[in-house]
């Protein structure tokens, strides 16, 4: 058997070990975190120390910090801040988000990208121009990611919040993706609503936290997804997941320690990008602009996305195409699309997302296997044509 | 140092040591279980063995059980079936439910219970006979919980059915604090929805589920909280969280296991209730109906439930006045006071909750200190009445 490799931490990256051995001691900790007695006040200790570090990872103030799932209650969570009324206004995201902020309302509309991803702002100026009217009324929300989880792209958040704020829009932005990649300072980004998720910056999956602007419930009512107690100063009911939150706590002071590292990983992922675009017709995607570190969309011409991650599996190489987060299945990206490249091409495109766990070796077996499957489709390629 | 006495099992329970270890174990898969390769489709295999275990706690098939972050997404998610409709159509839920339930619409109308806090099926009739003429609509949902999380009382839940069925109305049981410490089953509780959440059962915070009836999904269509990725079948977006409900599905294996030994917990507290009782004026809800086994709620004469907390916590024994699910603060419970009991009285009240690690030696202690509490109050009262 090979050696087993991962290259899909875009889709859930490896444990850190400490924060394993965090969530086993918070699983000790009995208590619920609003019960008044001694094991409660306990629970409540981890869940604030936790919250800290979350802070930290954005640059913000703990009391900043909205603790609940993951990054898909997260993007619900903002792009449902208007609550009832989210029909009455206007969201306007880019083409390019994640589903669980495209699916939350069918009256989202678009915001273009251009071929290399990045969202368009002077369609974005021109769309909010038509409801400039209500400026100040706070009843438009303009959603635009940090950096793209498929391609790895980086959108220019502060132009977005600029454009933005000129028309009165408030702005969310995702940075599932971009948090524990590259440095995040959400009142740099000048953003009002941040998402992120402990499972793609070391943590454990089913826990995530949305981030406010300082002082924005001040200014807005937010409408809570979830109804009950009182937690989360009124923001998210439910008992916390404790053990969870300890975990996305001590993710998030690893991930900043490990934000040198990762940013190291450019020169890995420009290796495999250096190696395989010596084939004609190889493309990769978001290549000429300012992209994750660590990670690679390529297309490996004339063969299936799928039929490349079932020989990649059969190999021991795990990868993705595109997003993990739906059935299971193989759709044309809708990221690719709405930058432009047309099914045929796109159907052929893999993501490799490199992590904390990657090392050199990792590198030079996928560009081995990539090879490989490459050489043996040309040449069935070619029988099927000669025959 | 005293012992630590924890009985505050109904606000969270002691994980079991093997669901600990499931944790730790499932912690080391790595892999998103939408992804389609060997990783992903090891993280999807511990979420579909535990399908099965929490579908058999209750006595259903997996594909019925959609797993969630806990009882309080569970209950909002049942209350919000109905979506944007929330507002055309009726909900109906008992005074004595949960906040999660209570606080979910504003539109909710609630059914009175009795003053052992039993849902008044009469009154529940009369108020669906209101609106029967949508009879077949599906219009309206009744939600009454199998047992209260303050009193232990127990809900005659398929009369409650019975009602409902009557006026063409939907259920939802709201059975987080029933399960694990009675038997459950769904086909024969007649129920539409259920809630569960694993905290409760010797698993971790942060993950429940909700079940629903089968073939439910063929005759009407649900609306998820949560939008984006396709898991949980389209009715619950987001990366799910592996390792909780891997100690979910552990958890539940136990628990039903264990219902016996949780059964004869009522031996202990009905030591608890023998004992204290002899006292004058001590009140005992619930005592002449159906409970849980585990749950006693009771006042102590003229002393606060809050000055109560903070000696028993001195004493190091846990315990809580009715709810935990707040923000921490004592305040009359809503329902005691539909039972009918008034703030004064109510006011005295704190419930103990006994669990599978709970020993003789521990109601003891419990006894113990409850009698040098009242002892200490009334020789305080008395010096006060003398000055």
């Amino acid at each position: 058997m090979e050696t087993f490799v991962y290259l899909d931490h875009n889709a859930t990256t490896e444990i850190y070990p400490a924060v394993k051995k965090a969530i086993l001691h918070a699983l000790d900790v009995t208590g619920n975190a609003s019960s008044v007695h001694g094991a409660g006040r306990a629970a409540r200790k981890l869940i604030e120390d936790s919250r800290e570090s979350v802070a930290a990872l954005v640059a913000t103030k703990p009391e900043n910090v909205i603790f609940n799932s993951g990054g898909t209650e997260s993007n619900n969570m903002a792009i449902r801040f208007f609550g009832n009324r989210i029909r009455k206004n206007r969201i306007l995201a880019s083409a390019v988000e994640h589903d669980s902020v495209l699916k939350v309302s069918p009256n989202i509309e678009l915001i273009p990208v251009d071929n290399d991803g990045i969202v368009n702002l002077k369609a974005l100026d021109e769309m909010l121009a038509l409801s400039s009217s209500s400026k100040g009324g706070n009843k438009t929300l303009v959603s635009v990611m940090l950096a793209n989880n498929e391609t790895g792209v980086i959108q220019p958040i502060k132009e977005v919040v600029s454009v933005a704020r000129h028309h009165g829009a408030l702005v969310h932005c995702d940075a599932v993706q971009a948090a524990g990649k590259v440095p995040i300072d959400i009142n740099s980004l000048g953003v009002d609503f941040l998402s992120l998720s402990a499972h793609k910056i070391g943590g454990p999956a089913g826990v995530g936290a949305l981030v406010i602007k300082e002082g924005l419930t001040k200014i807005i009512k937010l409408s809570p997804i979830l109804y009950g107690g009182g937690q989360e100063r009124g923001h998210r009911a439910g008992s916390e997941n404790i053990s969870g939150i300890m975990g996305f706590g001590l993710a998030a002071k690893h991930a900043l320690e490990n934000l040198p590292k990762i940013k190291n990983l450019a020169t890995l992922r420009d290796q495999v990008e250096e190696k395989l675009s010596i084939h004609k017709d190889v493309r990769i995607f978001g290549a000429g602009v300012s992209r994750l570190a660590n990670t690679c969309n390529l297309t490996m011409p004339g063969v299936a996305a799928d039929r490349q991650l079932i020989a990649f599996d059969l190999a021991g190489i795990s990868l993705s195409a595109g997003s993990a987060c739906s059935s299971g299945k193989v759709k044309p990206s809708h990221v690719l699309a709405a930058m432009g490249i047309v099914d045929e091409v796109s159907s052929t495109a893999i993501r490799i997302s490199l992590g904390w766990t990657t090392k050199n070796q990792d590198i030079d077996r996928f560009i081995k296997v990539w090879n490989e499957i490459f050489k043996r489709s040309k040449s069935s390629l070619k029988k099927l044509e000669a025959a």
